[in-house]
């Protein structure tokens, strides 16, 4: 097994002759190359470190292979919050923290393949920066002053590719940050690599043509989730402190999930959008945002606070004038529990997970009450008819030059049949609907926040992913999510195919026949906490009384 | 002339039989005969005491005529903040206040043909309604308790027709009232009338083939705007103290401006739109809105504070959950002026009234800044291609089952081409980016709002409304915008063509050769104040300095 998991992407094409037309195999050959020349040769991990192709775990390496110092350890394994603690206390210098980091992540890429971009030298020098501005004035830049922060690869820095797993984008460097960047960078936080994504992030795994596969790195045989999957094998690999993603249908959730760290979905407004890359870009009716993946939920709210506090409606039109607002919650929280979607039944550790934290909440005095699924299966079904609603031309648009094929996951933007706007209003229409029954249910029912599965399985095999309904409901209806690790794990013993389960769908059927109780021993749970549009304070305190309530 | 000011609209068809699919004249000519009908008989004024056809002005008829009592008069020359506070203290009954604007109501209706649907029998239990919950509990319903609220016509309420001016919904009434007359209704209004609308509210003046055309009641030569001008034309004529219209492309604020009264177009999301007619339902690329007009500033701000402190956003999916906020202004404001679009230049009144009020903003210490119009030529051709997006399909699906004519003003959706999705998207793209540089240009400037012209004129003669790119560039920023009146009157003696007036475009030349300052005597002049996104309160607050300074 090669580290890019993808054997078909490992060749090594010639350069490229002027004048010729480059297919997307050379491209992304290329692409490839590139990449690795980018890890400075210092940081190239010895054959003879590496782990085994066979090894799943990769996740203790850093700390098991002698090859990091205790110092480059000692600060990788901080938080976010403590390194700008850290920082802004001058205790620790951007510099060192940012070398630590850019190390990490190269060895979190050799193990992973996780990055798309690298740019060490620049983060260098914006470290440094940093580090000169507080010698200078004795006060960091900003609240996030000195932090290495990962990006999606769609979150254009300047002269840096964006691919989005596309070979056409190879060679084409944006012209300028993206807004978020832009804020990010004026808040003091520092830029180092770009991580990989799924073919146009439209796939719930991370694997494409340029770059091939990400890999789980607490079991390489399993999918780190999509689309933000580059970022959470990264973090988790502790390569990165907090990255961002984005998410239009689940893909800042499950890649959260697949790896057992929180990410926050925020409502569309709330984080500027302008000046990423799409791959569908101009696509409207389902809205795609940007948020956080960390480790800890205090990151996740720093962050967020962060990015609001810094007024990005003044800087991107598709932002709301709304300022952070901390939310008054009650003491006693109602709490609305699906424990399916009427489509896929969670696996056992999934189910179990659920319950588990069903039972602690209410232990805790909250008021749990059932939420009806049968909405689900119609919001998904809207969900998928806006994402082809164009036939996949606009995907189309983007392989055919480079005669890159549309990758088997992607099968239905390749047959997809292409709306006219009348048509596409009436389709509008449909999910404006929707969206007002939901929230008639929501208000009717009283409920302060759902907790539900983020996917049906705690991970998956590579390649064998299935099923975003459980997050893909909420981007129809823009709500405020989390998804949150419950600090258990599969266990084999316990997490066993329940004896009188019946497949409610085929995907139900399929999912549940290839759950792997052994593959998937040790891995963590997470579920999803949802909340209203646009309460995205409120998820994320609530999310912490979840925690409370797991830990108590 | 007849008071339809359609003369083919007069005939009286016979019963439709049974069986036999109607034809739009059909229907048009039973809907108008049960509209006269729902006027009681005691309302309908005789002959002998209607003002000739000729008579232009026909605002001093109910206080001329003698047709009203003196406490019909009184009332209905209150504001709807007087009227509310005299409900509230018991001095006032909303039963008789009710009665006197369902009669004024009906006066006005006759005299310019303003309202499309009467239903005073629902309005009189309601008042009852609202009058005995006073007497029981001492206490007012909500904050407008038992005012009359007249609504443009796509609003719906429950049992009664929203025909949007074509035949095809004539007999085919709301199963239930519009989200916003619910909280209207909850809040303590009392609904009489709905008002008139061009066919599909897609014209700037109010005419359509089922009611006819609406007359300004200052000049029954000229046009009350569109497509809210049965609610201007209403509004002026003292048939409603305050009045709900909808704003896709400059339709609260131009009837408002060629009436001289007030109107705010609310940002989308301010306030709730859920069930309400439109004429394109479905297109989303450019948002329409439904906001208030009224013949005072107090009555604007009163209206849209009761409604979102209401909480729309738990009863609307497309409702923010952004809560009044009193804007804190700056004492000196920073204006800029467009002093014509780089299309179209104002008449003469107009660009009178604009220099007049730049003249007594620097007076009163506000800072004057010269704005640039180079962008509004994109935007308004942006507006444009968006509403044509669907090859005016949804348009013609509604006209041709009744074999409805396309109406002349409307030839561009007889002659557009359909987009697909993909075209679409990119047009999406488009109008995303020109909102993202307009917006960066108003940050740079440093603006607290712009000042320019609602229209290029002050109205026009019924029929030859051109150019509505002067408000519709701020829908497609979503702007927050109030038309005003500065309380100045067209003078035929001075406000004469420039002399060196040289035309920017044939739309340009064709208004300003038409400009006549005869049939323009006397009428008020308006302009329009525009704040940025989501800033309804900051832009109603400078809208009452800018009085302020042209009071002083």
């Amino acid at each position: 097994m090669t580290v890019s998991g993808d054997s078909n992407l490992t060749s090594t094409a010639d350069a490229i002759p002027n004048g010729v037309k480059p297919s997307w195999e050379e491209l992304g050959a290329k692409k490839r190359r590139d990449l690795q020349a980018s890890i400075p040769r210092e940081w190239r991990i010895p054959e003879s470190l590496l782990p085994p192709p066979t090894q799943d775990d990769v996740t203790g390496w850093p700390e098991e292979s002698g090859w990091f110092t205790k110092e480059e350890l000692a600060i990788t394994n901080l938080t976010a919050g403590e390194l700008l603690s850290k920082m802004a206390a001058g205790e620790l210098k951007s510099e060192d923290v940012t070398r630590s980091f850019c190390k990490r992540a190269s060895a979190a890429h050799q193990l992973t393949n996780c990055l798309s971009e690298i740019f060490f030298d620049r983060a260098m020098a914006m470290a440094r920066e940093r580090d000169q501005y507080f010698a200078q004035t004795g006060k960091p830049v900003g609240p996030l002053h000195g932090l290495p922060i990962s990006l999606k690869d769609n979150i254009n820095v300047k002269d840096v590719d964006s691919t989005v797993g596309m070979a056409i984008h190879v060679g084409d460097p944006a012209k300028a940050d993206a807004t978020l960047a832009q804020m990010l960078a004026e808040a003091g936080a520092v830029f180092y690599v770009k991580t990989n994504v799924p073919t146009a992030m439209m796939i719930a795994e991370t694997v494409n043509n340029v770059f091939g596969r990400t890999l789980n790195p607490r079991n390489r045989q399993t999918t780190s989730g999509g689309s933000s999957g580059g970022e959470s094998a990264l973090i988790v690999m502790k390569g990165s402190p907090i990255g961002v993603g984005s998410d239009i249908g689940g893909s800042l959730r499950i890649p959260a999930a697949a790896t057992g760290i929180f990410a926050l979905r925020p409502s569309f407004g709330r984080f500027p959008v302008r000046n990423c890359r799409s791959g569908m870009a101009g696509q409207e009716a389902i809205a795609s945002v940007n948020g956080p993946l960390a480790p800890t939920l205090d990151d996740i709210k720093l962050y967020t606070k962060a990015v609001i506090e810094s007024q990005p409606w003044l800087r991107d039109a598709k932002c709301l004038p709304i300022p952070w607002r901390e939310a008054a919650l009650p003491q006693k929280l109602r709490i609305g529990v699906m424990w399916h979607d009427g489509m896929v039944k969670p696996t056992a550790p999934v189910a179990r997970a659920l319950k588990h934290t069903v039972a602690r909440l209410k232990a805790a005095g909250h008021e749990i009450v059932e939420w009806d699924h049968s909405d689900q299966a119609e919001g998904y079904m809207l969900m998928n008819r806006m994402f082809l609603a164009d036939g996949g031309k606009t995907i189309k648009s983007q392989l055919e030059p480079t005669d890159e094929p549309m990758r088997l996951e992607m099968e239905p933007y390749s047959v997809a049949r292409e709306l006219g706007t009348a048509e596409m209003w009436k389709l509008h229409l449909e999910r404006s609907e929707f969206q007002n029954r939901h929230l008639d249910r929501w208000i009717k029912a009283g409920l302060d926040a759902l907790l539900l599965p983020t996917m049906p399985f705690n991970t998956v095999r590579s390649g064998t992913f299935k099923h975003v309904g459980y997050t893909g409901v909420y981007n129809v209806v823009d709500y405020a999510a989390v998804s949150f690790p419950t600090g258990l794990k599969v266990d084999k013993d316990i997490d066993i195919e329940c004896p009188d389960y019946t497949p409610l769908s085929i995907d139900c059927k399929a999912i549940h026949e290839t759950y792997e109780p052994d593959l998937m021993h040790g891995l963590p749970i997470s579920l999803q906490l949802v909340a209203r549009r646009l309460e995205e304070e409120k998820v994320l305190q609530m999310t912490g009384r979840v925690l409370e309530a797991l830990a108590a």
